[in-house]
């Protein structure tokens, strides 16, 4: 099995269970979460930090945003479903979206 | 007449006319316009140079990203309409998807 292979219902479950707000769209094709931040210039920083991410990882969002929400839809189309990828890519999220320092 | 009012139709079909690819949405109350680029990385620099435009000028889009693709739309919601704002934002943006150099 690949990071490009389609998971099945258990694996994402799983893969979710450490993934805070992140949640399966209802057709079972995609995780999701609404960010929501102090101001624009912090949702475009964590836009800007996971645009990196997701340059690195070579697999990236479909997003939207408006002054300080960002919503954020992660699939795999070559699988048409979610793979290990996504599960990264959300991880690497919820990095950008947290203060590195207590 | 400040830059938070709502324009006319006259007006905005005047600053449309220097911002090609752009149209009044079908209920009349924004601009929109779908940019494509050749990959993500320009797609987020678009977005990029485009955010921080939106900072300077304190007016920020609703936009939706897609790997290549940028769906932009431009509202000012005091004004519940289209102001000289979305228009400057607007030109902001066609410069950032523009070359700088020929």
């Amino acid at each position: 099995m690949t990071k490009r292979d389609r998971l099945n219902a258990d694996d994402i479950a799983a893969g979710l269970a450490d993934l805070p707000g992140w949640s399966l769209a209802e057709d079972g094709l995609s995780i999701e979460k609404t960010y929501r931040f102090k101001s624009f210039v912090e949702a475009f920083g964590f836009m800007s930090q996971s645009a990196l991410a997701a340059e690195k990882l070579d697999h990236h969002p479909e997003w939207f945003n408006v002054y300080n929400r960002v919503d954020v839809k992660l699939t795999t189309h070559t699988a048409k479903g979610v793979t290990a990828l996504d599960l990264a890519l959300a991880a690497r999220m919820e990095a950008a979206a947290s203060p590195a320092c207590p």
